[in-house]
């Protein structure tokens, strides 16, 4: 075959050895504090059938799944007649002849279809998280991939609002520990939506309202009002919001006004089942107290977070990196019907999930990464010459049995071509022995931030790195 | 959309959580093992360009190949006239108009994609490890599966033999941490192989020979023999075949015999060119030794080692595992021209890769891992009723800030069930405060493995659990 200018396709990806160690780094943080919470790991397949992805997406969604051609003659049951495309409908009827797989989507359909195959051996309340690729046919952009990671974390099975305490700990953790300090965790509750539709007293349709709010942050309070009016809202009701959504104060000082504005009697109550969303976010600021929360400061109820329409029955939640200029870093909620497009109703359940690449981008852009996180190998033995490079050898193997991750350099090169190798690589110590410390059974360890060199015993030479 | 009983496709597996654990277990030992050697990670995208694939694994590859369909009106180029099949080129036809894309197939094309892409940037000696999973539309049959990872680690950029002996030791190293101790590393060189060859002095093509080798496994003497005459060996060529392969002894004794048997004056010798595959596999026994390598009774020499054909040109190794029913988990060499598909000559390399399934099949067989590999909450805290779950909430913190993972039972139902999901997800401890414990400020801690249950303070349950 002839030579070619190799390429990757577009919205994709080469994660270089310093990326890879940052972004595991990133995992392992998320990966570990998932487990420290009780959430057990799934992976589930690359590939779906295409009958479990269709539909559940949207319009949009269908458009944007990856689909793979079956295998062998794809077009066996593709005519001429399929072609015809006077209906504009020719790749909708050819699509299901020649294509009956896809890549995963999300990671939340294939954690339903995974609760619903395995029913019958799965203890409830089940709590995995899941941290793997997801595909798009997205149009790329900056910050926006066709194949990038997610890192779910959902409980089903269980209506316990002590899961949607935990979910703001998680969070919390989790950005603490990578050091991003600057973050509003903002919660609201798709009830606490509704009160505000039902206190506007509108004909209007509910739905249409929410959109509008979830559209605040883009578009402001006025293009939100020319939005509400379009659709049939009163001004009298487009102020009225305003004056709802602009509630201030504490989490609770905002839970008690909202309360009053609904006319509720009190919350929480057990009988406040119409007031749900106060009383549940109100639930859940009590565990977070008995947990001892010290990060109060940080949860912000704000009501007009929506999070799109049609998937959350309950709490929903978004964090934001406030010193970065950037999207959501993480979002979730509670949902009521997980399971039942796959005919398993009443599978309530809440999750969340981080996004990597905005994670990275913000520990990037604020110089968070220890400045281990992209290193590998500690240590550098250099190549002398074959005598020189075999005595060595039993040096390389000490090293390594001390678990310091060490190599020499394979050939005997000139000293300074190794040192390059070294600096390219990242690695913070080159060892070497001429002929001389040879003969005096040292070495000669050289620190290459700072230049430092010491002449040492193999013992200090492990006492040092390992 | 109604209701449909999911399933996913033919080849592909879900990993429930005790699973993935297990399989993370090896992982984390291969990972580990590949940076103690100075490998740093490469991750690649899923999707690579068609164009990259295709022709680099022959025509059975590009058939089991899987390919993306592409998004949008993927019909756009296709005519009534692609569809005619008189030729049963159709397919062939249509393929390049309606997919650009297809899923990695190996970790070695992308690894080379990815060098050529970056030579510009890499530092070479370039050892990277790729841990990563790979999609053949092949049948599925026991043990076979369509979506599989590979475990690769491969050092490009130099000739050096040291490279050779570091995969033997990473090899056996990431064996016996795994417990796996009867297991024996075959090694041969591509170069005896062809002295083989002219030994048998034969006019018949040499590449039938190797085909023939390769095959002594599965059809025995005979078949090969058979075979040999077939394409155009003499009897006495195939004996004498029999003869060299034949060759007993230690890994030193086989490399004189079999020098002795090729007329060669001595091995290993710099002059010795003509005999390189002995020269090159006496000295990585020399670099072994060196390095103080203990286990050379379970390093084998086998002149029959063939590894297929036409990529490897020096050292080629396998790994058995000799008490396991199984093939080989692990295989590699060294090969001359990794890149050269794609316009970079002369970029020799040495690579090996551990198949992770059949690895984790060889540890569920002999019972090899370890009891805490597959759990990952260590301690339960049962629900009480609504004022104990409050009052309990510090302790869960207090435990998972000691780095114990742990949880609470969501809801106060029967403690029955609560120990009942503590067994069903292995976790080893629960820890239960009744009203009475509460007032003493007091936990008992029971052990579900052996039923002992102990009262305890706070500070006593984490000296015992962290």
């Amino acid at each position: 075959m002839s030579a070619q200018k190799p390429s990757i396709p577009k919205g994709t990806r080469d994660f270089g050895p310093a990326v890879v160690a940052r972004r595991n780094y990133i995992f392992g943080i998320i990966r570990r504090t998932f487990e420290k919470f009780g959430y057990a790991p799934l992976e589930t397949p690359t590939l779906e059938n295409l009958s479990v992805l269709t539909g559940k997406y949207g319009d949009e969604g269908d458009q944007l799944l990856f689909k793979v051609l079956n295998s062998g003659d794809f077009l066996k049951d593709v005519t001429a007649d399929d072609l015809q495309n006077e209906d504009g409908k020719a790749t909708r009827r050819v699509l299901p002849k020649v294509a009956e797989k896809g890549l995963r989507y999300d990671l939340t359909v294939p954690f339903a279809r995974y609760v619903v195959m395995n029913r019958g051996t799965l203890t409830f309340p089940f709590k995995r998280y899941q941290i793997q690729p997801v595909w798009r046919a997205d149009r790329p952009q900056r910050g926006r991939y066709r194949e990038f990671y997610q890192c779910d974390a959902d409980v089903v099975g269980t209506d316990s609002l002590l899961c949607e305490a935990e979910i703001v700990l998680m969070m919390s953790e989790v950005l603490n520990t990578l050091g991003l300090e600057d973050f509003t965790i903002k919660i609201n509750h798709r009830g606490v939506l509704r009160n505000i539709y039902q206190a506007l007293n509108s004909e209007a349709r509910e739905t249409d309202l929410f959109v509008a709010i979830d559209k605040l942050d883009k578009i402001g309070r006025d293009g939100v009002t020319k939005e509400l009016l379009e659709r049939g809202f009163s001004e009298a009701a487009a102020g009225q919001l305003f004056d709802l959504l602009a509630v201030e104060g504490s989490f609770t000082d905002k839970l008690e006004k909202l309360r009053a504005a609904f006319g509720a009697a009190s919350v929480p109550t057990d009988a406040a089942d119409t007031y749900k969303g106060l009383q549940e976010l109100g639930q859940v600021v009590d565990f977070l107290s008995s947990f001892g929360f010290e990060q109060f400061k940080r949860l912000e109820f704000d009501p007009t977070l929506a999070r799109g329409l049609s998937y959350y029955t309950g709490c929903i939640f978004e964090i934001k990196i406030n010193n970065v200029n950037m999207g959501s870093v993480s979002g979730g909620g509670r949902y009521d019907n997980l399971t039942g497009a796959f005919g398993l109703p009443g599978v309530s359940g809440v999750g969340f999930s981080f996004g990597v690449d905005r994670l990275y981008d913000c520990l990037e852009e604020l110089n968070l990464f220890p400045e281990n996180a992209a290193t590998t190998t500690r240590c550098l033995l250099t190549n002398f010459d074959a005598e020189g490079m075999l005595s060595l050898l039993p040096v390389l193997r000490a090293l390594r049995a001390a678990g310091v991750p060490s190599e020499m350099y394979p050939e005997s090169k000139k000293l300074a071509q190794q040192f390059k190798y070294a600096d390219a690589k990242g690695i913070p110590y080159v060892l070497i022995q001429g002929p001389e410390e040879r003969v005096a059974a040292q070495f000669k360890l050289k620190e290459l931030r700072t230049g430092e060199e010491k002449t040492l015993t193999l013992d200090q030479v492990l006492a040092t790195l390992a």
